[in-house]
């Protein structure tokens, strides 16, 4: 790559207008080792508690000044080699270099997260102000103290955003749109008209929400369009993926509840129902009026069609096609679903077909000698 | 959630200004029953002609100012103990609460579609006129007076949109982009140049017509781009769903015919002709240069193959996976792509695949014997 | 259509303002037989030299200025009627119209490709400059002599910018994104903070790099966010299809290595490693930390499960599940993935498999008689 390393020394004054809110924060707060003890509530096993550690790593990529973890068996191997200062492991571990530090926690995942989050911190900083590259309409409800607006956001009459929220650049929130406290609405999200979100919620680039539900009526050769008037509402605590869509109700609600996380290009059709806390995976597709009681998870590429019910704590593993109503509780495969063990029976007898039909061809042979 | 309730008493003059067109209509005008029958073109089993209905709502949800109807008898059970003020149902239909009115049609869906269009017409009044934090280039050719075009839109040179047509929020009209009347291009939308609309299409958030088709030479152990200089053509009425993508031709046109309607997170390849009045359902795909005869239906995720045809009114279940040519007017599942009864039986036996290995076992048992 | 076909002669001065560098050039250039002839790099079997010739068509769409090929042996009908005015083929082709000239090459896809780069070129001349509609930070670093920006994007603070690329409308550059020479970021794009891009890039419009990746730990019945602090380094030579999703590491980076071909929808999760000159094909998805070595394959709707390795030259056909390593240079299908002819077989006994139990009850029969 040949990308220029210094910053031109004069810019035009269209490139310098309207800068404002941008800074720049480090990434990097130096930790000591005992710092960072704390800060992952471990206990060191090996290592000077003055070591500075300036950044994260995987075990494989990261050097002297850097922290990483053993959260996966799979990486075992990495550890006797790693060149990182530092590595996060589960209690009982003692391997890794000598010149390794070794910080030991009950989840190792989890704490090399809170380890993170320290370092990404300084880069969400959150700085008021409503960018003059912004468009809010005068009739949208919002303190310009409490609220950021990126430049290229539009937000239109009787919006209302609530405090610690912001509005990244080119999203677009529709009229009458209700937003609450401390959400992250990322760069080009369309949010269309009354919709209703509730606090801490984070929509990722691109997501779509309150699309119209695919409805028709078919009469005289055409298909008609049946008006899509309700919402969708989404609860505390909700985040949901990049280019992911959620359609609008055809009235009432489209509804996902509290906590649910949904990954980047999920369809989620009209009038469907997701409790509380579910997972749903990337390219899946629930179809309208469908349910998915508390706990759900869908992983990737699964299909629900409409209408139907899928009890709390199932699990869709991926590429699950659902066809009618699931008990939860249960981990479910295949097309049309069905438990999990038998999908992979069915999957094991399947890859013995071939075995099965010499064996009738003997007893074939058998019978007619 | 904790919202502001109130308006602050004065924002900052950075989010009054541009206000303009973004008036808010309510959504309800209230409905007699008399009226709410004869918009229905129904019949009043039940109820006095001047009861007041202002809105819509399921079955489970109606208040008494609210209608609902049945029109899926899976929710049969909740016309005993709603709360609606009125129901419209199938002629012949005598059930539900003695306090709410009953109106009995050909249609109920489609009747309660129109009730729902009613209530819904105030919040899609076109109000003309080119926002001033919208770039219209000079070039383009509109009629200002006839054309609304929201905040943040970008429409180019030589685009053509017209008369009626919305562009919305955010949206991105290319260079000698061709729309036609009556439109509305929601917010964020992208419509690369040169690609041309009929009249009345509508396309949800996110939407992108007219990115390059995917196609490369190898060559010298490099995948070689192959410019993608046709277009794509979108005929009238057609609905074009959020995040869905349709690639521009090669050369030539991709086609999606008159009455089409596509749903979310669709992808059209490049050079695919879709005939007339077609569905396609969310996460579907069609690779380059296949062509869709006219009312063929594909459920949700189905995938088709590059050059192949599908013929009229077939149905393609969801997930169903064409690798070849099929006839129209049948239904087809599986992967790849049989009749639906063929792929049922099939399915019946694979879930019976343990017992048939047990009885071949048996057999083989008492061969030897 | 109705659509206008003049300008109108007066636009309000809104429309007007701030038009720039949205000229249109024409897209055909006319060329004579023997140009076209040096520009295939091929010989005249039929035609005149002089015949000119102004754009390109599909064999049974071309009239006679234009030029079509015969790429594909399932055309060949089309050959024999064509009213193009001259056909590019493969040598020793004789075929074709007395009145259509024909050129023959080596390989007709590759020549038709500069031909129709030759139409295309005028489209694409690059003009430099940062339009008055979008939004360049003062921090951010770019030539405006060498770089052009589109009404509408927004580029923030520390984003670096390469000579030779053009950020389409609406797009948005995050804050320290590193751009390389000569790429082209389209419409309404999301390239969200730090992510690196190398040179000659393409992104299609909707596209969004650097999404969070799809991190909870859970918690007290609830899934708490693990931040997602690394990036998305997209090697040379890369396209990225519209609304193709790219997730940010959760530290490190996801990776896309140089000559990738990524098409419309694909979902690459976070801490994926994707080698050089690989093509993922419409509506893919790579699970987590999974890795595709050098030109591996993946066609439409494949499923990568999280932390497996694909080897070099593996080719997985449509809709392969891959839930294991797999060894480079074979060609898979099915779920879970198996040897195409592994797979192929296994499919042809399942549609048999109505006869196996005929046969098995048979053999019940004659062994109970």
């Amino acid at each position: 790559m040949l990308l220029r390393s210094q910053r031109p020394k004069s810019l035009p004054k269209k490139a310098r207008s309207n800068s404002g809110f941008s800074s720049f924060s480090q990434l990097a707060f130096a930790l000591t080792l005992s710092e960072l003890a704390r800060l992952a509530d471990g206990d060191i096993v090996r290592g000077g508690l003055d070591l500075s550690l300036t950044g994260v790593a995987s075990l494989d990529a990261a050097g002297p000044a850097e922290i990483s973890f053993l959260g996966n068996e799979k990486y075992r191997s990495q550890l006797a080699t790693t060149q990182a200062g530092a590595v996060i492991a589960a209690r009982g571990e003692t391997g890794g270099p000598e010149t390794t530090a070794l910080i030991v926690v009950e989840n190792p995942s989890l704490a090399f997260g809170a380890i993170v989050k320290h370092f990404a911190a300084a880069s969400k900083e959150f700085e008021p102000g409503i960018h003059p590259r912004a468009f809010v309409d005068e009739g949208a409800v919002l303190d310009p103290a409490q609220v950021r607006v990126h430049p290229g956001a539009v937000v239109l009459a009787g919006a209302r955003i609530g405090n610690g929220t912001e509005i990244g650049p080119n999203a677009v929130i529709g009229e009458h749109v209700v937003i609450g406290e401390n959400c992250r609405i990322m760069a080009n999200v369309t949010l269309r008209e009354r919709c209703v979100l509730g606090n801490r919620v984070i929509l990722q680039p691109g997501a779509v929400i309150g699309s119209d539900g695919y409805g028709y009526e078919f009469s005289n050769g055409r298909h008609v369009k049946i008006d899509q008037v309700g919402i969708v509402e989404i609860g505390d605590d909700v985040e949901i993926g990049a280019n992911t869509t959620i359609d609008r109700a055809r009235f009432g609600k489209t509804q996902i509840g509290e906590g649910c996380k949904i990954d980047n290009l999920v369809q989620i059709g009209h009038n469907v129902v997701v409790g509380k806390h579910c997972l749903i995976i990337s390219q899946s597709g629930i179809a309208g009026s469908s349910k998915l009681e508390d706990y759900v998870t869908a992983a990737a590429q699964v299909g629900i069609v409409g209408h139907v019910t899928v009890g709390s704590k199932a699990i869709l593993t991926a590429r699950t096609g659902v066809t009618a109503d699931l008990p939860g509780g249960e981990m479910y495969a295949g097309k049309p679903a069905q438990p999990m063990r038998e999908e992979m029976k069915m999957q094991v007898q399947l890859r013995r077909l071939a075995k099965l039909v010499d064996r009738v061809k003997a007893l074939e042979k058998a019978i007619n000698s």
